[in-house]
């Protein structure tokens, strides 16, 4: 049984065939430049294997539905396919950015749910209209096939209301859903579960703090298997410092930059998201970069690296204040899984709170799930996250 | 020695004086509505002691000099006065909110600090013009009395760079000081003193977490006697739910909320700093009137108390990371010194911070320096602040 994973951008397709017995990819691939004059599209076959192989397309994709239809072709080819025809396809599994209150669990896709995507455009303008392209197109190629979408908030939808609600004007949130969202869900719920069982645990046993640090980076505190709280909030602007994303600051910041530096809104919403974070303290947004520039004795660099790891530490702190007790601390996303200085600065004099990582096993790369522990009380563990295993499972799980 | 104490807001003048020998204050009083067609300046003599007598004038004044000479005739009056003539008062301590990096510790009032004061107009556009009015009429009134600021911005000059600067563009650093300042810094160290103190230690031996709940609220990170971190930022919005300001929000909120509610800058700036916390959520913004309505079952209240809670809470864990270890967790301020309720919800469940409150001592009301520990590893103290009291001391310092 093959699920087909679907994350479709505003200008960008990205896929993944997944064989559900054995849970790997027969195929991970990413359309680019969609409406462009010149598209590509990139396909690896047997990804992350001995066999892994490439296959490069560049031609224009007037739009999702001809990109799609491209992807389909590919999948379906003689020399370069995986299946032999569409009926392989068991389901298509969306991941779709803000479901709001209203979807706290994946879901079949019917007009119903296509009508909520539509209603939270405004808090996600750039990936929900895409998200639902990709469905419509789907919807249009595979007559017949079921699709499921999986959004990035479910997970975090069990907070309780100290935690998603922003001390603003309560009508803020009676008339325009104002609240606290996250995102990075899908991640958060697969590596939950991935580190409970890894402890030995049934999900609803373990307390967890969850740092999936990629290039956008959140925490989230599990209690007993289910979200309580996310740094993330209406938007993935919140929380924790990122590649080019500012995260928490002083909120009346805004205005008086806006009036100082003479911006609009949506200027003043670029500078936080693209040109913040990392990238705004030292130029780089790419930790291995930062590294390196730190070893050739780059104190701006140094700088940046000392303020995101405090970041992450000061959220460590309160998430143990709200969980009470931690089974575990879980890094996951590129620099959760690769970086071990991050991982150890995060560590670092934190015997309060029971952390003592094993600096050796530490520095090791692996790419497997693992436990750096040296003798503290509380675990500390890497796993590898994957979004879209967690995506097609959620898809099977919902079609039961 | 009398030394007098001023807090020159935009249309109002706090002052105080205080006999250094025994740290008392002769008198306490407020100008209101000055420049306003009626005004009113209330006295009181030997404030907080059974001979407490209270003058009341309602009359107009024009300007900060004429209310300011009011209370010189005053402080000398026959029958409501406190001394005989004003070369009784030996200095003035003013109460200044941002000194910026060029202010690290109280100083004497000369040209330059002056300017300075100026500089930072921008950053603190409604307390630092009405701060030098104040200075500039003292120094008219009271020729040859040295007058010495003290800033509110002080004791968080010492926070390293990762708890000071903010993952924007560094330039924004550079060209216009944005960083964090951190305020109610008179009050922390003073609080910070006399809780080293009240532990039998030199400041440089402890290491506390200080939460000032008035109506702002801050908390600050003291490690050795230092400040190594404080919630408010720049201005005094961020960090903690206060009466009527927000604190910590998504920072691309403010332009969301801009956008879709048609607001300028400055009316954003007025939702978040008047408009929300407490009073946002449940239409109080005190706390007094929180509890009685929660006890009247008022669910919204409720959740407004929950998420104040939560929010210190939050921090609590932060600055315990941040610290490594800490003596004692200290409450002062108008809700910190007086509301059990809340000091009780904060120390809850938090074992891990070894906090165990004696709820029998802590429902007790006192108005003195205290330990509320119930035989938890971490001390819980009361320490009434005292700002008018700081800033006198501070006054003495300098001129030493």
């Amino acid at each position: 049984m093959n699920v087909l994973v679907i994350n479709s951008g505003s200008s960008s397709l990205k896929f993944q065939l997944i064989n559900m017995e054995n849970e790997t990819a027969l195929c991970s691939g990413l359309v680019e430049r969609i409406g462009q004059d010149m598209g590509k599209l990139v396909n690896k076959l047997a990804p992350d294997t001995d066999d892994e192989r490439k296959v490069v397309i560049d031609e224009p994709f007037a739009d999702h539905e001809t990109a799609m239809k491209r992807v389909v072709d590919l999948l379906t080819d003689e020399n370069d396919g995986v299946i032999k025809d569409r009926s392989e396809i068991y389901a298509i599994g969306h991941r779709v950015l803000l479901g709001g209150e209203e979807i706290k669990e994946s879901v079949k896709v019917t007009d119903e749910v296509k009508e909520i995507i539509r209603k939270y455009i405004p808090l996600g303008p750039l990936h929900n209209p895409a998200n639902l392209a990709g469905i419509e197109v789907c919807e249009h190629l595979f007559p017949g096939t079921p699709n499921v979408g999986v959004f990035d908030t479910e997970f975090h939808q069990t907070m309780p209301e100290k935690a998603f609600l922003y001390p603003l004007p309560y009508e803020l949130y009676e008339d325009l859903r104002i609240r606290r969202y996250g995102f990075h869900g899908t991640s958060h719920r697969f590596v939950a579960k991935r580190a409970a069982k890894f402890l030995g645990k049934a999900p609803e046993d373990v307390n967890l703090v969850i740092c999936h640090l990629g290039n956008g980076c959140s925490m989230s505190a599990v209690k007993a298997g289910k979200c309580v709280d996310t740094t993330m909030g209406i938007t993935p602007l919140e929380g924790l410092m990122m590649g080019t994303r500012c995260g928490d600051i002083d909120p009346a910041l805004v205005p008086f930059i806006m009036e100082r530096k003479g911006l609009t809104g949506e200027e003043v919403d670029t500078l936080m998201n693209k040109q913040s974070g990392l990238f705004g303290i030292c130029g780089m947004s790419d930790m291995r970069d930062i590294h390196a520039a730190v070893d050739n004795g780059d104190t701006k660099a140094e700088t940046a690296l000392d303020m995101f790891v405090y970041r992450i530490r000061k959220y460590v702190g309160s998430y143990f204040a709200a969980l009470g007790n931690v089974d575990a601390i879980v890094f996951t996303a590129g620099i959760g899984e690769n970086d071990d200085i991050v991982r150890e600065m995060v560590c670092a004099d934190m015997d309060l709170f029971g952390l003592k990582i094993d600096t050796e096993e530490n520095a090791t790369r692996r790419g497997t799930e693992r436990s750096l522990n040296g003798g503290g009380k509380t675990e500390i563990l890497v796993i590898p996250t994957n979004e879209e295993l967690e995506i097609a499972q959620a898809t099977v799980k919902v079609l039961g």
